[in-house]
């Protein structure tokens, strides 16, 4: 393995080889095709078909005999995963699905329209896969039980032996065929704790399992119905790699393992990104048109909530005409607010997605923000005032300009906290209360303070 | 494992825990707190410790001896980590360090000023594990190579036979306690392929590893001087398991598996949001002064830029004092431009992390967030005409009006792609372009085409 092939494989699939790839579909070089591309990793497919527009997708499937690896359909995300589902076989479809691993295969069926869903599952042939999907449709969305992987998991009585273990692994062919760490069960089937299988294969063949696995106390069992960020929390806090899904009786029906838990963890960051962009999930791969409409409605939010602002001016206009400097300074005073209360809700909504914030600390929380709000309001109301003295001369106006901007940031620590707070209290994702109404909402305020005393003390 | 069992679990340490111990630590009920802490998980610990005061923080270190469980450093951040260490007995450190894997130690050390870094290092007794630690050190930050566990894997050559591995790894004291992969290498000790610990366990006893390995073309090696970032986005990729490391010369040093991939992508993550937010890193535990220090410059940043707008504004006041209904259309102009910028930013950023922007489609993605905002800039203008119409009843305000909306977002769709763009060509992190210079620059463009205009129809 040459520093060059390192260096290739660093980047994936290279991008002149996809150039390559798309001439040979729009040149109908169909043997190129087939044999070029069923060669790559599924995520590297995937990334090709990213990279191709409608017409090349098209061509593509149908010189693959309207076939295509399961494992790039996984890869595949919303419209375009849609897409190419549209492009393929039926019957292919199926057999596909039933070679998944119940999780990927469940990934894929959740985002299917219902017709399309009992279609689906109806035409699998396997009954022990089609139970097992059925068994992780039937947990909420985004729970722990649609993210695990149901039957297939090694657990052994604690009881046993490490000799017995081994001869288990060993000759049982039902256990999955990957798998790092064991779940330790009572006689009731309910998980006690975990242990490596390396650690199992280091010990003597006869300890006991109870002897030697991980400290019971250790152990984070997640229940089916726990939303997926819980337990991604859990992961990330405590360092696990495996831990054991109960359902409501406390008794094993799963694992879900660190490998789960990364593509949990990398989506909610882009969901909360995305949200907070005020833009939707689907936005990444989305055609120009799809996403400028996912786009739109948080636009005219945007006009709709401003015009309060433009109401408030326009209330002012009297004032404005006289001191037509005013009109000048508000963007600046926008823009403060702006950043302000952008900084406490980064920070807010981040503790709050951790776990960090609880009824006991919130109090505790909105005044160290609001406190942040008015030491930083008042050393930069400072800072424009001197500016302004310097344009202007006018010492009322530099007073006027640094009340309402040391009002605006200060405002912006309160409103910054309580909204997502409330949101989060109505079981909302606090994330989606960004931009927008925050912004809006201390503009409209911080304009009307800032008007109201131009008008009682500059006019 | 009852229920409640597993929902005291789910959430970690109790909020009246945390409270019991902090009044224990306040009335000086030593026994009780030197009970209760050292039992708790390491990372609840480190929860405990947030949520103490300084000076709790100081009783509590000085009942438990001015010592504390290595693990518990690895859990805090920043400031606080900073602060505990303060307390802590010096030769009770350095044991703590040396008792930790490699990586741990590397992540505490890293953070220290360079005398404490050299003191401490020379007060490590191992040497073993000092070289250990120097050479993960010898690495860039933010490198695989300070993120591998170096020396620490298990390792086969790929022509030994089922049983000789089971052989070694039973019989070799010096392996990891635990690990789920092994790492398949050549004669000259070239990582070659991957094979998992269970699926040794369940092969006969007389297959050689190279017929039962993973497909060696699946092999994703890393080199030391990788950054993280891109290991991470590998792991994503791919669902990696585990992978090799290498030196310049394509030779095994260490392993990264993906739970030290979770750290990474859950702190990168918070780094973006963090910094898109216009907050820094250290702002989640810190006290209100730090935070406040650390916000500032953004404030001072975004009131410079302001000043630009604020300037423009001011060149045409005339033309304002003569149609002062300007001043309360200008926000509207401003907050489009903001909430268009910031999507267009936020998909840009999220795709050049995750690799998907390259100098081969970035034009196209430019292209389409341009066509994007200027779609949805001529229906959003469109309504926001027709509401001034009957508000002014003054057509050429109107279309005035609305040309700058067009305008700002098409603008929004070029300035929030090439700046960011070319931030990421230069080696920095495209997340530091937000908010404030994107924001300000397009509200300042606007503001002077739809002033200027105003000036030219309307006046």
């Amino acid at each position: 393995m040459t520093v060059n092939n390192v260096k290739r494989q660093k980047y994936g699939i290279r991008e002149s080889f996809i150039e390559r790839i798309q001439n040979a579909i729009d040149m109908g070089l169909k043997t190129q095709v087939k044999k070029l591309v069923p060669d790559l990793h599924p995520a590297d497919q995937a990334d090709l078909i990213y990279n191709l527009d409608h017409d090349q997708r098209l061509s593509l499937i149908e010189i693959l005999g309207n076939k295509l690896e399961a494992e790039v359909l996984v890869e595949l995300d919303g419209e375009v995963r849609e897409e190419i589902i549209g492009y393929l076989d039926k019957e292919h479809l199926s057999k596909a699905l039933s070679d998944l691993d119940t999780d990927d295969a469940v990934d894929i069926i959740e985002e299917m329209g219902d017709d399309l869903t009992n279609e689906t599952l109806d035409s699998i042939k396997s009954s022990r896969k089609r139970e097992a999907i059925e068994e992780s449709l039937s947990y909420p969305e985004d729970s722990v039980g649609r993210l695990m992987v149901p039957k297939q998991y090694a657990a052994v009585p604690k009881d046993w032996s490490v000799n017995e273990v081994i001869k288990y692994i060993r000759s049982n062919r039902k256990l999955p065929e990957d798998f790092s760490e064991v779940v330790v069960v009572d006689e009731y089937f309910r998980p006690v704790s975990i242990i490596s299988v390396s650690y199992i294969l280091k010990s003597a063949g006869d300890k006991i399992i109870s002897q030697i696995m991980e400290d019971p106390e250790d152990l984070k069992i997640l229940r089916a119905d726990m939303d997926q960020s819980e337990a991604a929390n859990l992961f990330k806090k405590y360092g696990l790699k495996l831990s054991p899904v109960v359902d409501d009786g406390g008794l094993l029906i799963g694992t879900i393992s660190s490998n789960e838990i990364i593509e949990v963890i990398d989506e909610e960051a882009e969901e909360d990104m995305l949200l907070m962009g005020n833009v939707n999930e689907a936005d990444m791969h989305a055609s120009v048109f799809t996403a400028a409409k996912g786009r739109f409605p948080w636009l005219m939010t945007s006009l709709a909530t401003t015009a309060v602002s433009s109401f408030i001016i326009g209330m002012f206009s009297d004032t404005i005409e006289k001191v037509v400097v005013l009109a000048a300074l508000m963007p600046i005073i926008a823009a403060l607010a702006g950043v302000g209360g952008n900084q406490t809700l980064t920070v807010f909504v981040r503790n709050l997605a951790i776990g960090a914030i609880s009824s006991r600390n919130v109090g505790k929380t909105i005044l160290k923000e609001v406190l942040m709000g008015f030491f930083n309001g008042l050393i930069v109301a400072t800072c424009a005032g001197v500016a302004v003295y310097v344009w202007k001369q006018d010492l009322m106006l530099c007073f006027v300009f640094g009340v309402a901007i040391v009002f605006a940031l200060t405002l912006s620590g309160l409103i910054a906290t309580v909204v997502p707070w409330t949101v989060s209290k109505l079981k909302l994702d606090p994330a989606i209360t960004s931009g927008a109404f925050i912004t809006t909402t201390l503009d409209a305020l911080a304009f009307l303070v800032f008007l109201k005393m131009a008008t009682l003390f500059i006019l």
